[in-house]
């Protein structure tokens, strides 16, 4: 059967117990099912993986036409962010529990990528957030993510008040632990726990959610993604901002962080018959007994 | 100044205490502002104005170009339903605190509305619910909403199970007192008190949101408002459904009900300068005290 | 080994497929454990297990001093109100899931019953809630539950309103969907769908937790047990009270619903070992994966 | 009148503008009112008043039989702390809007306090939180506070995870960015932006709420305050943990935090007519409005 594809990209969460042996196996089934196969720089040179060639995120980027990526969903984030750009197609496969977003189980990867690898999937976009720090006039750090921008109190602080605006109008002073403002798919991660609604991934938008707030009536507001978000803090001690995993502290009071969409998307293909609820069922457990 | 507008209607809470003379002021000041005016029949009914001509609510749909609304957010969105296939612009005049949908307080209520009606003011639209329920293959009841379609069990009830799916696609079974679906003008209303997020009228979705649901993790969603949304009665006795005022009681096991966003929207008009966030902000009390 | 206890009484869900079976088997254990045995009237109707006498709940809580209950939480629930006043000790094993309060596995009930027979066990205590309803000075209605007392809207109602007080003390007007009023033993249940916090049985206390309060600060109140609640019906249509399973509807406008702590207490006999917090980890997924 | 008391003591918040006046005002009318007085040492030094006795908060404790505080919380809980252990009494006055605890108005604090000095006064009792942090085998730091003690994850980390014991009984792990132990006290502080109940303050209880829990299903539990509570660090990088304002920063994996009630309790004074539910009302804005 022809193959949609050409070449392949393989990235392993290369910490994991046993992924060698793991990727040895999905490397000769890519290979057998017609792809040129790269791997991923880290991936190669810490399970010492050396048969076929290993790029960089960037170079695979370039490269390839479709990243296979065996972990869990912090796996797949980093990898989707640096390839968010090139617009490179990602799968993913778990080796233990299902992820939101790593939906393949290691234990079918074979009959799941097959169909997959020849054209027939489903696919998806997830929109990300991108953006920086100014303090002054200067720009002082940027971040990219698929999940949040968290803005939080420094650890001993008691408290930050932070003024939000969107598109230059003023929303509101948030006095809490700290914002999150969630994509779609960071809204069943951190977002979730501090209260948030779950917002599909067709939503065209953010969800701000204060930390224990202060103000019993601060929600949860989702807001449209086309406007800039600002973030000034206005008090508070050593708060921080973090884009997914990347984080600048001791913020300053009078720093503004910018927040928008990015003209990037992150492309997901799904098995044929997905189903987004499904993953919700079965992560939050709905429906999961009688009791 | 030239008018942008040609005919006015007016449409009050006849209930309310001593609306007859403001609405006779309101409409000496709308007709000095070069327009002409009609009143609503069951407004002009009530309160024994006669002096202008008295339409139903279609007929001024039919003729009017702008609807000046004098009440709270309550008379705004029963006038609102009724004009919103016409397409009629709308414009609030609250007598006592501001609404969400009426913003212009009765006391500066003429140097708010005579910029609008000479063009100068921001439009906003919202979205409206319809739908109606089926039993066995026939259409039983139909309705309209801009707030919400509830779903809730019977008084004597303990629990209803619903089945929720979306655009054919299952989203899950919910144990609870019910489920809300919410515009984003709805999510200010009885969503919010259940627990749901608030949704700014730029969103292109709907929040569902389960009522005292059984299973913990069954928090929030914002799905898209492209998709129908059916709710099927799975167990639980006297279920009703309403959309927003419209009310069917008694449903049964194997009703299905479906919700589609209307081809219609409400339009409103507001004061130069309007902010949903400071409604927000005025109505839920934010920033209100340094406590 | 000689027994601590001398005459058992067995109920069981009726209802449940196969329960004949495994009640004359439980009957037979308890008996060569060397206890009288007498049978629920209504159990020993509905499976025709006629070999041993048919005692009324109020005759078995005279006359036995152990109450062996095959089923589940809701079965316990209402055997144990009727035995309260009795201080007949319950010991509760479940078929299928464990509950909160019926904590035995079916498959392990001998090796859990034989030494929780021979005096080793671990005993708690329940508070119970009473109380009933006056209209203008009449009582009109008497209720006793182990979960809690509700107030409800009716069906077709779009909110209550009720006025609480606390030994005369005036605490709130709340207007919501409705209260809930619950003991620890309740906490875990409905109140905990509506957001209330769960009460350790140790708590002196009652949980008021207010159902879709339309005040967004309206929060879920900790209350002492000793004072006497009362709630008075101010607003809304078809209001309804239920004590546990025990309902009355149609309340009107000036009813007054009083609920105090009963003096009678429920007695759960656990296996030795038993945890509270084990039974909240298991009912609630606590820790339950690593996602 | 007699008075009922000798000897007072007053401390203000001398930060606060104005406060001088205020304090020599207040000061002459508690000699009028046949007083002994010292000043507390801070208040006298900062605010330049030497006319009395300046004694130190220990003494205080020692030598008065009446605490009078100028200021808000904050103030009232920060000497309510010291004073503890000596079982003074106290009451405040507040200068700005009234809190949860010093409720006299400064307007009318003669009126107030004339009476309640001559022995006509409500006294309400609230617990105490103890504790400390063990590392291996040694104390390496001791704490005590009114409202609440709470472990934090450090400002980078993503999450902490906290091992749960009450008397040497296992709760629960949780992960999340903290957990809260709050007094009844603290119940309507910080516990409540993160989603805990109100605690009356009759009730014998603390309640535990975990901080945005990564579990959906781990909500507040209210636990008896008999029992010694644990808190070991498990996982998460940089905790830190308070009792009230002192902080213990850079908690280690291993560290194990008790707490427990403290055999001190604070001795409130209020005027007659004095009701914790009205306080709730006035600051959570209960039945503030009809909107």
């Amino acid at each position: 059967m022809a193959s949609r594809f050409r070449h392949a990209a393989l990235v392993g969460k290369y910490q994991a117990e046993g992924i060698r042996d793991v990727l040895e196996e999905i490397a000769r089934f890519l290979i057998a099912q017609g792809l040129e196969l790269s791997l991923e720089r880290e991936t190669a040179l810490n399970t010492g993986i050396d048969r076929y060639g290993a790029l960089t995120a960037d170079e695979l980027g370039r490269d390839c036409d479709l990243a296979v990526v065996v972990g869990g969903d912090g796996t797949m984030l980093g990898i989707a962010r640096q390839l968010a750009r090139h617009g490179t197609p990602l799968v993913g496969i778990n080796q233990g529990r299902l992820g939101f977003i790593t939906d393949v189980n290691l234990q079918q990867y074979a009959e799941a990528l097959a169909p997959m690898i020849a054209g027939d999937y489903e696919e998806e976009h997830r929109t990300m957030l991108e953006g920086g720090v100014w303090r002054d006039e200067a720009l002082i750090f940027e971040g990219f993510g698929m999940n949040d921008v968290v803005v939080s109190r420094g650890a001993a602080a008691s408290m930050v008040e932070l003024k939000v605006d969107i598109g230059a109008e003023f929303v509101a002073n948030f006095r809490s632990d700290g914002l999150i403002i969630g994509s779609p798919t960071g809204s069943t991660a951190y977002a979730l726990s501090a209260g948030g609604p779950i917002l599909h991934p067709g939503i065209a938008g953010w969800v701000l959610v204060p930390i224990a707030p202060h103000d019993l009536s601060n929600r949860p507001i989702v807001l449209p993604d086309t406007g800039e978000i600002g973030i000034e803090i206005v008090a508070g001690r050593e708060a921080s901002v973090s884009f997914d995993m990347q984080s600048l502290a001791r913020l300053q009071h009078g720093d503004r962080i910018r927040v928008r969409r990015s003209a990037s998307q992150v492309r997901f293909l799904h098995p044929r018959g997905w189903s987004y609820y499904a993953t919700l069922r079965r992560k939050l457990h709905w429906n999961s007994g009688v009791n």
